[in-house]
Protein backbone atom coordinates (compact mmCIF):
# COMPACT_ATOMS: atom_id res chain seq x y z
CA UNK A 1 0.00 0.00 0.00
CA UNK A 2 1.70 3.43 -1.06
CA UNK A 3 1.39 6.71 1.24
CA UNK A 4 -1.50 7.96 -0.91
CA UNK A 5 -3.70 4.90 0.49
CA UNK A 6 -3.28 6.09 3.92
CA UNK A 7 -5.17 9.45 2.89
CA UNK A 8 -8.67 10.19 4.04
CA UNK A 9 -11.16 9.30 1.19
CA UNK A 10 -12.45 13.01 0.96
CA UNK A 11 -8.91 14.32 0.40
CA UNK A 12 -8.57 11.92 -2.69
CA UNK A 13 -8.59 13.76 -5.88
CA UNK A 14 -11.47 13.09 -8.75
CA UNK A 15 -10.39 11.25 -11.90
CA UNK A 16 -12.09 12.68 -15.14
CA UNK A 17 -11.75 11.54 -18.19
CA UNK A 18 -12.41 11.81 -22.27
CA UNK A 19 -11.38 10.75 -25.39
CA UNK A 20 -9.43 14.10 -25.65
CA UNK A 21 -10.39 17.60 -25.46
CA UNK A 22 -14.22 17.72 -25.54
CA UNK A 23 -14.03 16.47 -21.71
CA UNK A 24 -13.10 20.21 -20.77
CA UNK A 25 -15.98 21.36 -21.19
CA UNK A 26 -16.83 19.10 -18.27
CA UNK A 27 -13.77 20.20 -16.11
CA UNK A 28 -14.89 24.17 -16.86
CA UNK A 29 -18.11 23.15 -14.90
CA UNK A 30 -16.56 21.13 -11.72
CA UNK A 31 -13.92 23.92 -11.13
CA UNK A 32 -16.40 26.62 -11.18
CA UNK A 33 -18.89 24.19 -8.41
CA UNK A 34 -15.68 21.71 -6.60
CA UNK A 35 -13.33 24.53 -6.71
CA UNK A 36 -11.46 22.85 -3.72
CA UNK A 37 -11.29 19.03 -5.41
CA UNK A 38 -7.76 18.15 -6.39
CA UNK A 39 -8.83 16.78 -10.55
CA UNK A 40 -6.48 14.59 -12.02
CA UNK A 41 -7.89 14.22 -15.79
CA UNK A 42 -6.98 11.92 -18.62
CA UNK A 43 -7.39 12.79 -22.61
CA UNK A 44 -6.69 9.91 -24.64
CA UNK A 45 -5.43 12.01 -27.38
CA UNK A 46 -2.90 9.24 -28.99
CA UNK A 47 -6.76 7.60 -30.07
CA UNK A 48 -8.76 10.22 -30.47
CA UNK A 49 -12.17 10.49 -32.15
CA UNK A 50 -14.09 7.58 -30.08
CA UNK A 51 -17.30 8.62 -31.88
CA UNK A 52 -16.72 6.43 -34.80
CA UNK A 53 -15.42 3.40 -33.53
CA UNK A 54 -16.64 0.01 -32.58
CA UNK A 55 -18.39 -0.78 -29.04
CA UNK A 56 -15.90 -3.36 -28.32
CA UNK A 57 -13.16 -0.97 -28.96
CA UNK A 58 -14.58 1.78 -26.96
CA UNK A 59 -14.89 -0.39 -23.85
CA UNK A 60 -11.56 -1.65 -24.33
CA UNK A 61 -9.99 1.89 -24.39
CA UNK A 62 -11.94 3.24 -21.42
CA UNK A 63 -11.00 0.34 -19.25
CA UNK A 64 -7.32 1.85 -20.46
CA UNK A 65 -8.53 5.39 -19.44
CA UNK A 66 -9.91 4.54 -15.93
CA UNK A 67 -7.21 1.93 -15.23
CA UNK A 68 -5.03 4.94 -16.00
CA UNK A 69 -6.90 6.76 -13.69
CA UNK A 70 -7.03 4.38 -11.03
CA UNK A 71 -3.35 4.61 -10.22
CA UNK A 72 -3.92 7.78 -8.88
CA UNK A 73 -6.19 6.80 -6.09
CA UNK A 74 -8.87 8.68 -6.69
CA UNK A 75 -12.13 8.68 -4.81
CA UNK A 76 -14.60 8.78 -7.84
CA UNK A 77 -14.74 9.08 -11.62
CA UNK A 78 -16.25 10.99 -14.16
CA UNK A 79 -16.82 9.69 -17.67
CA UNK A 80 -16.74 12.83 -19.56
CA UNK A 81 -17.40 11.75 -22.98
CA UNK A 82 -20.69 10.63 -24.13
CA UNK A 83 -19.69 8.03 -26.44
CA UNK A 84 -17.55 6.07 -23.87
CA UNK A 85 -20.44 6.71 -21.48
CA UNK A 86 -22.80 5.43 -23.98
CA UNK A 87 -20.58 2.40 -24.59
CA UNK A 88 -18.57 1.45 -21.49
CA UNK A 89 -20.69 2.51 -18.25
CA UNK A 90 -21.96 -1.20 -17.52
CA UNK A 91 -18.69 -2.39 -17.73
CA UNK A 92 -16.95 -0.30 -15.70
CA UNK A 93 -19.50 0.10 -12.69
CA UNK A 94 -18.81 -3.60 -12.83
CA UNK A 95 -15.77 -3.61 -12.43
CA UNK A 96 -14.71 -0.63 -9.99
CA UNK A 97 -16.17 0.24 -6.98
CA UNK A 98 -16.05 3.36 -6.28
CA UNK A 99 -18.27 6.24 -7.65
CA UNK A 100 -18.65 6.72 -11.71
CA UNK A 101 -20.56 9.23 -13.03
CA UNK A 102 -21.43 9.84 -16.49
CA UNK A 103 -22.98 12.25 -18.56
CA UNK A 104 -26.12 10.34 -20.15
CA UNK A 105 -27.87 9.68 -17.20
CA UNK A 106 -27.53 13.32 -15.41
CA UNK A 107 -28.43 14.93 -19.11
CA UNK A 108 -31.27 12.62 -19.26
CA UNK A 109 -33.21 13.28 -16.22
CA UNK A 110 -32.76 16.95 -16.79
CA UNK A 111 -34.13 16.45 -19.73
CA UNK A 112 -36.84 14.31 -18.23
CA UNK A 113 -37.97 17.34 -15.58
CA UNK A 114 -37.63 20.49 -18.41
CA UNK A 115 -39.69 18.52 -21.48
CA UNK A 116 -43.22 19.86 -21.72
CA UNK A 117 -44.15 18.28 -24.55
CA UNK A 118 -42.17 14.66 -23.82
CA UNK A 119 -40.24 15.21 -26.99
CA UNK A 120 -36.82 15.10 -26.56
CA UNK A 121 -34.18 15.59 -29.25
CA UNK A 122 -30.29 14.27 -29.14
CA UNK A 123 -27.29 14.96 -31.15
CA UNK A 124 -24.16 12.75 -30.50
CA UNK A 125 -21.61 10.85 -32.20
CA UNK A 126 -22.31 7.77 -34.57
CA UNK A 127 -21.61 5.45 -31.27
CA UNK A 128 -23.59 7.21 -28.87
CA UNK A 129 -26.66 7.82 -31.23
CA UNK A 130 -26.27 4.08 -32.48
CA UNK A 131 -26.08 2.99 -28.41
CA UNK A 132 -29.41 3.59 -28.11
CA UNK A 133 -28.08 4.68 -24.59
CA UNK A 134 -30.35 7.98 -24.16
CA UNK A 135 -33.44 6.00 -25.24
CA UNK A 136 -32.90 2.85 -23.23
CA UNK A 137 -32.13 6.10 -20.10
CA UNK A 138 -35.19 8.15 -20.72
CA UNK A 139 -37.47 5.30 -20.92
CA UNK A 140 -35.69 4.16 -17.43
CA UNK A 141 -37.27 7.42 -16.05
CA UNK A 142 -40.17 7.71 -17.73
CA UNK A 143 -41.59 5.15 -20.65
CA UNK A 144 -44.01 7.91 -22.24
CA UNK A 145 -41.20 10.43 -23.18
CA UNK A 146 -40.02 9.98 -26.78
CA UNK A 147 -36.35 10.15 -27.98
CA UNK A 148 -35.38 11.36 -31.35
CA UNK A 149 -31.46 10.80 -32.25
CA UNK A 150 -29.24 11.83 -34.86
CA UNK A 151 -25.59 11.25 -35.22
CA UNK A 152 -23.51 14.49 -36.32
CA UNK A 153 -19.66 13.03 -37.12
CA UNK A 154 -18.91 16.81 -38.61
CA UNK A 155 -19.74 18.68 -35.71
CA UNK A 156 -16.29 17.71 -33.71
CA UNK A 157 -14.46 17.92 -36.14
CA UNK A 158 -15.51 21.66 -37.18
CA UNK A 159 -15.15 22.32 -33.24
CA UNK A 160 -11.63 20.74 -33.09
CA UNK A 161 -10.48 23.29 -35.93
CA UNK A 162 -12.47 26.60 -34.50
CA UNK A 163 -15.23 26.91 -36.39
CA UNK A 164 -18.15 26.73 -34.47
CA UNK A 165 -19.29 30.53 -34.08
CA UNK A 166 -22.66 31.68 -35.18
CA UNK A 167 -22.66 32.91 -38.02
CA UNK A 168 -20.06 30.41 -39.72
CA UNK A 169 -22.02 29.78 -43.15
CA UNK A 170 -20.33 26.02 -42.94
CA UNK A 171 -21.02 25.48 -39.09
CA UNK A 172 -24.86 26.66 -39.77
CA UNK A 173 -24.88 25.06 -43.12
CA UNK A 174 -23.82 21.66 -41.49
CA UNK A 175 -26.14 22.40 -38.55
CA UNK A 176 -29.23 23.04 -40.07
CA UNK A 177 -28.95 19.89 -42.00
CA UNK A 178 -28.54 17.79 -38.81
CA UNK A 179 -31.53 19.63 -37.13
CA UNK A 180 -33.90 19.37 -40.03
CA UNK A 181 -35.19 16.31 -38.80
CA UNK A 182 -35.37 16.92 -34.60
CA UNK A 183 -37.20 20.22 -36.06
CA UNK A 184 -39.66 18.36 -38.17
CA UNK A 185 -40.12 16.15 -34.81
CA UNK A 186 -41.22 19.38 -32.55
CA UNK A 187 -38.95 18.30 -29.67
CA UNK A 188 -39.33 21.26 -26.99
CA UNK A 189 -36.08 19.91 -25.36
CA UNK A 190 -31.95 19.08 -27.27
CA UNK A 191 -29.84 16.83 -25.10
CA UNK A 192 -26.13 18.28 -26.81
CA UNK A 193 -25.10 14.79 -26.31
CA UNK A 194 -21.45 15.51 -26.46
CA UNK A 195 -18.61 17.29 -25.01
CA UNK A 196 -17.65 19.38 -27.84
CA UNK A 197 -20.85 20.79 -28.13
CA UNK A 198 -21.02 23.26 -25.57
CA UNK A 199 -18.95 25.77 -28.07
CA UNK A 200 -22.01 25.16 -30.85
CA UNK A 201 -24.15 26.19 -27.79
CA UNK A 202 -25.03 29.78 -29.48
CA UNK A 203 -25.02 28.64 -33.16
CA UNK A 204 -27.80 25.78 -32.23
CA UNK A 205 -29.39 28.29 -29.85
CA UNK A 206 -29.70 30.28 -33.14
CA UNK A 207 -31.42 27.76 -35.10
CA UNK A 208 -33.64 25.99 -32.38
CA UNK A 209 -34.32 29.87 -30.17
CA UNK A 210 -37.27 28.21 -28.55
CA UNK A 211 -35.80 24.62 -27.41
CA UNK A 212 -34.29 24.17 -23.87
CA UNK A 213 -30.57 23.00 -24.39
CA UNK A 214 -28.93 20.68 -22.54
CA UNK A 215 -25.54 20.34 -21.96
CA UNK A 216 -23.48 17.30 -20.58
CA UNK A 217 -20.99 19.60 -18.23
CA UNK A 218 -23.53 21.14 -15.60
CA UNK A 219 -25.96 18.18 -15.77
CA UNK A 220 -22.91 15.46 -14.76
CA UNK A 221 -21.52 18.24 -12.42
CA UNK A 222 -24.81 18.53 -10.26
CA UNK A 223 -24.66 14.39 -10.07
CA UNK A 224 -21.19 14.26 -9.10
CA UNK A 225 -21.55 16.67 -6.13
CA UNK A 226 -25.32 14.82 -5.13
CA UNK A 227 -23.00 11.21 -4.96
CA UNK A 228 -20.02 12.74 -3.01
CA UNK A 229 -22.07 14.30 -0.82
CA UNK A 230 -24.41 10.99 0.10
CA UNK A 231 -21.14 9.50 0.82
CA UNK A 232 -18.99 11.94 2.44
CA UNK A 233 -16.52 12.58 0.10
CA UNK A 234 -16.44 16.20 -0.70
CA UNK A 235 -13.60 17.77 -0.04
CA UNK A 236 -14.03 20.03 3.03
CA UNK A 237 -10.72 21.18 3.31
CA UNK A 238 -11.27 25.27 2.41
CA UNK A 239 -7.82 25.05 0.42
CA UNK A 240 -8.10 25.53 -3.38
CA UNK A 241 -8.01 22.27 -5.05
CA UNK A 242 -4.85 21.41 -8.00
CA UNK A 243 -5.62 19.89 -11.08
CA UNK A 244 -3.22 17.67 -13.62
CA UNK A 245 -3.71 16.83 -16.97
CA UNK A 246 -2.43 13.76 -18.45
CA UNK A 247 -2.78 13.18 -22.54
CA UNK A 248 -1.60 10.06 -24.78
CA UNK A 249 -0.17 12.18 -27.55
CA UNK A 250 0.82 15.92 -28.21
CA UNK A 251 0.53 17.27 -24.33
CA UNK A 252 1.44 20.67 -26.14
CA UNK A 253 -0.90 20.90 -28.41
CA UNK A 254 -3.32 20.03 -25.82
CA UNK A 255 -2.20 23.08 -23.68
CA UNK A 256 -2.61 25.10 -26.70
CA UNK A 257 -6.24 24.03 -27.85
CA UNK A 258 -7.71 23.22 -24.60
CA UNK A 259 -8.30 26.55 -23.47
CA UNK A 260 -10.90 26.99 -25.75
CA UNK A 261 -13.10 24.16 -23.83
CA UNK A 262 -12.30 25.14 -20.87
CA UNK A 263 -13.24 28.99 -21.01
CA UNK A 264 -9.71 30.14 -19.83
CA UNK A 265 -5.84 29.73 -20.38
CA UNK A 266 -5.07 25.54 -19.17
CA UNK A 267 -3.12 26.13 -15.83
CA UNK A 268 -1.82 22.68 -13.85
CA UNK A 269 0.58 20.84 -15.63
CA UNK A 270 0.01 18.86 -18.84
CA UNK A 271 2.20 15.39 -19.31
CA UNK A 272 2.32 12.80 -21.63
CA UNK A 273 1.41 9.49 -20.50
CA UNK A 274 0.40 6.56 -22.18
CA UNK A 275 -1.09 4.00 -20.38
CA UNK A 276 -1.60 1.40 -23.17
CA UNK A 277 2.10 -0.24 -24.61
CA UNK A 278 2.06 -1.44 -28.25
CA UNK A 279 3.32 -5.07 -27.95
CA UNK A 280 6.20 -4.38 -30.34
CA UNK A 281 8.18 -1.81 -28.45
CA UNK B 1 9.97 -21.29 -41.43
CA UNK B 2 6.43 -21.25 -42.83
CA UNK B 3 5.82 -22.70 -45.81
CA UNK B 4 4.86 -19.53 -47.26
CA UNK B 5 8.47 -18.51 -46.53
CA UNK B 6 9.71 -20.87 -49.19
CA UNK B 7 7.38 -19.39 -52.17
CA UNK B 8 9.89 -17.86 -54.84
CA UNK B 9 9.92 -14.05 -54.04
CA UNK B 10 7.92 -12.65 -57.50
CA UNK B 11 4.75 -15.06 -56.25
CA UNK B 12 4.52 -13.17 -52.46
CA UNK B 13 2.40 -10.60 -51.82
CA UNK B 14 2.36 -7.06 -51.72
CA UNK B 15 1.62 -5.56 -48.15
CA UNK B 16 -0.45 -2.09 -48.67
CA UNK B 17 -1.24 0.02 -45.37
CA UNK B 18 -3.03 3.25 -44.13
CA UNK B 19 -4.59 4.48 -40.94
CA UNK B 20 -7.93 3.42 -42.54
CA UNK B 21 -9.76 3.85 -45.42
CA UNK B 22 -8.26 6.58 -47.87
CA UNK B 23 -5.15 4.17 -48.75
CA UNK B 24 -8.07 2.37 -51.00
CA UNK B 25 -7.91 4.85 -53.41
CA UNK B 26 -4.18 3.89 -54.06
CA UNK B 27 -5.06 -0.18 -53.52
CA UNK B 28 -7.77 0.83 -56.82
CA UNK B 29 -4.88 1.84 -58.68
CA UNK B 30 -2.56 -1.31 -57.65
CA UNK B 31 -5.82 -3.47 -58.61
CA UNK B 32 -5.93 -1.27 -62.28
CA UNK B 33 -2.37 -1.41 -63.29
CA UNK B 34 -1.48 -4.86 -61.35
CA UNK B 35 -3.97 -6.65 -61.22
CA UNK B 36 -2.09 -10.24 -61.60
CA UNK B 37 -0.94 -9.73 -57.94
CA UNK B 38 -2.17 -10.76 -54.76
CA UNK B 39 -2.57 -7.83 -52.16
CA UNK B 40 -2.66 -7.55 -48.06
CA UNK B 41 -3.86 -4.62 -47.02
CA UNK B 42 -4.11 -3.27 -44.06
CA UNK B 43 -6.64 0.00 -42.29
CA UNK B 44 -5.92 0.78 -38.77
CA UNK B 45 -9.38 1.78 -38.12
CA UNK B 46 -8.53 1.17 -34.55
CA UNK B 47 -6.88 4.45 -34.13
CA UNK B 48 -7.46 6.33 -37.45
CA UNK B 49 -7.32 9.29 -37.82
CA UNK B 50 -3.33 9.80 -37.85
CA UNK B 51 -3.34 12.81 -39.65
CA UNK B 52 -3.70 15.39 -36.19
CA UNK B 53 -1.32 12.84 -34.06
CA UNK B 54 2.58 13.49 -32.91
CA UNK B 55 5.23 12.52 -35.05
CA UNK B 56 6.32 10.07 -32.48
CA UNK B 57 2.66 8.35 -32.14
CA UNK B 58 2.44 8.54 -36.19
CA UNK B 59 5.81 6.28 -36.22
CA UNK B 60 4.86 3.85 -33.01
CA UNK B 61 1.51 3.08 -35.03
CA UNK B 62 3.45 2.80 -38.44
CA UNK B 63 5.48 0.11 -37.17
CA UNK B 64 2.74 -1.86 -35.56
CA UNK B 65 1.09 -1.64 -38.95
CA UNK B 66 4.10 -2.55 -41.13
CA UNK B 67 4.83 -5.46 -38.46
CA UNK B 68 1.66 -7.03 -39.45
CA UNK B 69 2.16 -6.96 -42.84
CA UNK B 70 5.33 -8.79 -42.45
CA UNK B 71 3.65 -11.62 -41.00
CA UNK B 72 2.31 -12.16 -43.96
CA UNK B 73 5.11 -12.76 -46.03
CA UNK B 74 4.42 -9.92 -48.38
CA UNK B 75 7.68 -8.88 -51.17
CA UNK B 76 7.15 -5.38 -50.89
CA UNK B 77 5.28 -2.72 -48.53
CA UNK B 78 2.80 0.36 -50.23
CA UNK B 79 2.59 3.24 -47.47
CA UNK B 80 -1.19 4.43 -48.93
CA UNK B 81 -0.34 7.06 -46.18
CA UNK B 82 1.02 10.62 -46.48
CA UNK B 83 0.64 10.82 -43.27
CA UNK B 84 2.30 7.31 -42.30
CA UNK B 85 5.15 8.28 -45.25
CA UNK B 86 6.03 11.99 -44.37
CA UNK B 87 6.28 10.66 -40.58
CA UNK B 88 7.43 7.48 -40.36
CA UNK B 89 9.60 6.77 -43.98
CA UNK B 90 13.17 6.82 -42.63
CA UNK B 91 12.68 4.92 -39.66
CA UNK B 92 10.82 1.80 -42.06
CA UNK B 93 13.49 2.20 -44.75
CA UNK B 94 16.13 1.66 -41.98
CA UNK B 95 14.49 -0.76 -40.30
CA UNK B 96 13.31 -3.21 -43.26
CA UNK B 97 14.69 -5.18 -46.06
CA UNK B 98 12.29 -4.93 -48.44
CA UNK B 99 11.22 -2.37 -51.11
CA UNK B 100 9.39 0.41 -49.41
CA UNK B 101 7.15 2.45 -51.64
CA UNK B 102 5.49 5.29 -50.51
CA UNK B 103 3.00 8.19 -51.95
CA UNK B 104 5.19 11.52 -51.56
CA UNK B 105 8.03 11.27 -53.37
CA UNK B 106 6.36 9.62 -56.00
CA UNK B 107 4.03 12.90 -56.53
CA UNK B 108 6.45 15.13 -55.46
CA UNK B 109 8.35 13.67 -58.42
CA UNK B 110 5.35 13.88 -61.04
CA UNK B 111 4.72 17.55 -59.14
CA UNK B 112 8.28 18.22 -60.47
CA UNK B 113 7.96 17.24 -63.95
CA UNK B 114 4.96 18.73 -64.85
CA UNK B 115 5.28 22.09 -63.54
CA UNK B 116 5.98 24.96 -65.76
CA UNK B 117 6.48 27.73 -63.52
CA UNK B 118 7.91 26.17 -60.55
CA UNK B 119 5.06 27.16 -58.41
CA UNK B 120 3.72 23.35 -56.61
CA UNK B 121 1.10 23.63 -54.00
CA UNK B 122 0.31 20.54 -51.41
CA UNK B 123 -2.62 20.04 -49.73
CA UNK B 124 -2.12 17.15 -46.59
CA UNK B 125 -3.15 16.28 -42.73
CA UNK B 126 -1.59 19.18 -40.11
CA UNK B 127 1.08 15.92 -39.67
CA UNK B 128 2.18 15.74 -43.35
CA UNK B 129 2.34 19.48 -43.78
CA UNK B 130 3.97 20.09 -40.61
CA UNK B 131 6.44 17.06 -41.09
CA UNK B 132 7.62 19.21 -44.62
CA UNK B 133 8.13 16.44 -46.21
CA UNK B 134 7.28 17.98 -49.66
CA UNK B 135 9.09 20.21 -49.54
CA UNK B 136 12.45 18.25 -48.62
CA UNK B 137 11.72 16.07 -51.11
CA UNK B 138 10.71 18.66 -54.16
CA UNK B 139 13.94 20.42 -53.25
CA UNK B 140 15.59 17.03 -53.21
CA UNK B 141 14.57 17.43 -56.82
CA UNK B 142 15.37 20.93 -57.73
CA UNK B 143 16.49 23.25 -55.21
CA UNK B 144 14.88 25.72 -57.80
CA UNK B 145 10.95 24.86 -57.28
CA UNK B 146 8.83 26.38 -54.61
CA UNK B 147 6.53 24.35 -52.64
CA UNK B 148 3.58 25.64 -50.75
CA UNK B 149 1.50 23.52 -48.55
CA UNK B 150 -1.75 24.20 -46.29
CA UNK B 151 -3.04 21.88 -43.73
CA UNK B 152 -6.61 20.89 -44.27
CA UNK B 153 -8.21 18.80 -41.31
CA UNK B 154 -11.64 19.10 -42.02
CA UNK B 155 -11.64 17.37 -45.91
CA UNK B 156 -10.74 13.94 -44.61
CA UNK B 157 -14.27 13.76 -42.02
CA UNK B 158 -16.01 15.53 -45.05
CA UNK B 159 -15.03 12.86 -47.42
CA UNK B 160 -15.87 10.26 -44.87
CA UNK B 161 -19.24 11.80 -44.00
CA UNK B 162 -19.81 11.66 -48.09
CA UNK B 163 -19.60 15.43 -48.35
CA UNK B 164 -17.71 15.63 -51.29
CA UNK B 165 -19.52 15.89 -53.99
CA UNK B 166 -19.18 19.37 -56.55
CA UNK B 167 -21.53 21.90 -55.82
CA UNK B 168 -22.03 20.54 -52.07
CA UNK B 169 -21.90 24.09 -50.30
CA UNK B 170 -20.10 22.89 -47.33
CA UNK B 171 -17.71 21.87 -49.38
CA UNK B 172 -17.46 24.77 -51.72
CA UNK B 173 -16.77 26.67 -49.01
CA UNK B 174 -14.61 24.50 -47.01
CA UNK B 175 -12.13 24.04 -49.89
CA UNK B 176 -12.34 27.79 -50.85
CA UNK B 177 -10.59 28.69 -47.90
CA UNK B 178 -7.91 26.01 -47.82
CA UNK B 179 -7.27 26.89 -51.99
CA UNK B 180 -7.38 30.53 -51.58
CA UNK B 181 -3.79 30.97 -50.21
CA UNK B 182 -2.12 28.36 -52.76
CA UNK B 183 -4.68 30.44 -55.67
CA UNK B 184 -2.99 33.91 -54.22
CA UNK B 185 0.68 32.02 -54.92
CA UNK B 186 0.09 31.01 -58.16
CA UNK B 187 0.65 27.69 -58.39
CA UNK B 188 0.39 25.43 -61.87
CA UNK B 189 0.45 22.26 -60.06
CA UNK B 190 -1.19 20.89 -56.95
CA UNK B 191 -0.57 17.50 -55.43
CA UNK B 192 -3.68 15.72 -53.31
CA UNK B 193 -1.23 14.92 -50.54
CA UNK B 194 -3.53 12.40 -48.92
CA UNK B 195 -5.54 9.33 -50.01
CA UNK B 196 -8.81 10.72 -49.09
CA UNK B 197 -8.79 13.58 -51.45
CA UNK B 198 -9.31 12.02 -54.83
CA UNK B 199 -12.64 11.78 -54.36
CA UNK B 200 -12.47 15.56 -54.12
CA UNK B 201 -10.63 15.71 -57.47
CA UNK B 202 -13.60 17.08 -59.31
CA UNK B 203 -15.09 19.86 -56.85
CA UNK B 204 -11.11 20.91 -56.57
CA UNK B 205 -10.84 21.05 -60.39
CA UNK B 206 -13.85 22.95 -60.50
CA UNK B 207 -12.22 26.14 -58.44
CA UNK B 208 -8.80 25.63 -59.98
CA UNK B 209 -9.37 24.13 -63.48
CA UNK B 210 -6.46 25.63 -64.58
CA UNK B 211 -4.26 23.65 -62.14
CA UNK B 212 -2.66 20.11 -63.25
CA UNK B 213 -3.61 18.21 -60.05
CA UNK B 214 -1.50 15.08 -58.43
CA UNK B 215 -2.78 12.25 -56.79
CA UNK B 216 -1.10 9.81 -54.43
CA UNK B 217 -2.26 6.61 -55.83
CA UNK B 218 -1.11 6.66 -60.07
CA UNK B 219 1.92 8.47 -59.15
CA UNK B 220 2.78 5.30 -56.10
CA UNK B 221 1.28 2.69 -58.65
CA UNK B 222 3.82 3.32 -61.26
CA UNK B 223 6.83 3.82 -58.34
CA UNK B 224 6.13 0.55 -57.40
CA UNK B 225 5.62 -1.25 -60.96
CA UNK B 226 9.19 0.55 -61.73
CA UNK B 227 10.87 -0.72 -58.37
CA UNK B 228 9.29 -4.06 -58.67
CA UNK B 229 10.22 -4.56 -62.34
CA UNK B 230 13.83 -3.69 -61.27
CA UNK B 231 14.48 -6.32 -59.09
CA UNK B 232 12.65 -8.90 -60.58
CA UNK B 233 9.53 -9.03 -58.46
CA UNK B 234 6.72 -8.79 -60.83
CA UNK B 235 4.08 -11.44 -60.35
CA UNK B 236 4.25 -13.07 -63.87
CA UNK B 237 2.11 -16.06 -62.99
CA UNK B 238 -0.47 -14.64 -65.77
CA UNK B 239 -3.28 -15.84 -62.68
CA UNK B 240 -5.88 -13.23 -61.58
CA UNK B 241 -4.36 -11.81 -57.97
CA UNK B 242 -6.45 -11.85 -54.68
CA UNK B 243 -6.74 -9.11 -52.15
CA UNK B 244 -7.39 -9.21 -47.99
CA UNK B 245 -7.99 -6.67 -46.43
CA UNK B 246 -7.79 -6.65 -42.29
CA UNK B 247 -8.98 -3.90 -40.21
CA UNK B 248 -8.49 -2.62 -36.39
CA UNK B 249 -11.96 -1.92 -35.68
CA UNK B 250 -15.53 -2.50 -37.08
CA UNK B 251 -14.38 -4.57 -40.61
CA UNK B 252 -18.36 -4.47 -41.52
CA UNK B 253 -18.60 -0.60 -41.33
CA UNK B 254 -14.90 -0.95 -43.46
CA UNK B 255 -16.37 -3.09 -46.24
CA UNK B 256 -19.71 -0.58 -46.39
CA UNK B 257 -17.85 2.56 -46.72
CA UNK B 258 -14.90 1.29 -49.02
CA UNK B 259 -16.58 1.14 -51.83
CA UNK B 260 -16.90 4.61 -52.44
CA UNK B 261 -12.86 4.50 -52.13
CA UNK B 262 -11.88 1.67 -54.33
CA UNK B 263 -14.32 2.60 -57.43
CA UNK B 264 -16.18 -0.64 -56.48
CA UNK B 265 -17.70 -2.69 -53.89
CA UNK B 266 -15.06 -3.90 -51.61
CA UNK B 267 -14.32 -7.45 -52.99
CA UNK B 268 -12.35 -10.12 -50.85
CA UNK B 269 -12.70 -10.66 -47.21
CA UNK B 270 -12.00 -8.42 -44.24
CA UNK B 271 -10.75 -9.33 -40.91
CA UNK B 272 -10.91 -8.03 -37.93
CA UNK B 273 -6.82 -7.74 -36.79
CA UNK B 274 -5.78 -6.09 -34.12
CA UNK B 275 -1.46 -6.13 -34.55
CA UNK B 276 -1.11 -4.11 -30.93
CA UNK B 277 -2.63 -5.62 -27.65
CA UNK B 278 -3.65 -3.35 -24.72
CA UNK B 279 -1.84 -4.31 -21.94
CA UNK B 280 -4.56 -4.26 -19.58
CA UNK B 281 -5.94 -7.50 -21.38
Amino acid sequence: MNAAAFMENKYRPIGVFDSGLGGLTVVKELLAHLPQEDIVFFGDTGRVPYGGRSRETIVEYAKDDVAFLMRHNVKAIVIACNTADSAARNTLTATYDLPIVGVVEPAAKKAAAITKNGRIGVIGTKATVESRAYERTVAGIDPALQVFSVACPLLVPLVEEGRFRRGDPVVDNVLSDYLAPLRAEGIDTLILGCTHYPLLYDSIAALLPETNLICSGPASTEALIGTLRARGLLNDSGKPGSIRYYVSDAPRRFAENGGKFIGREIRGSVELAVPYELKND
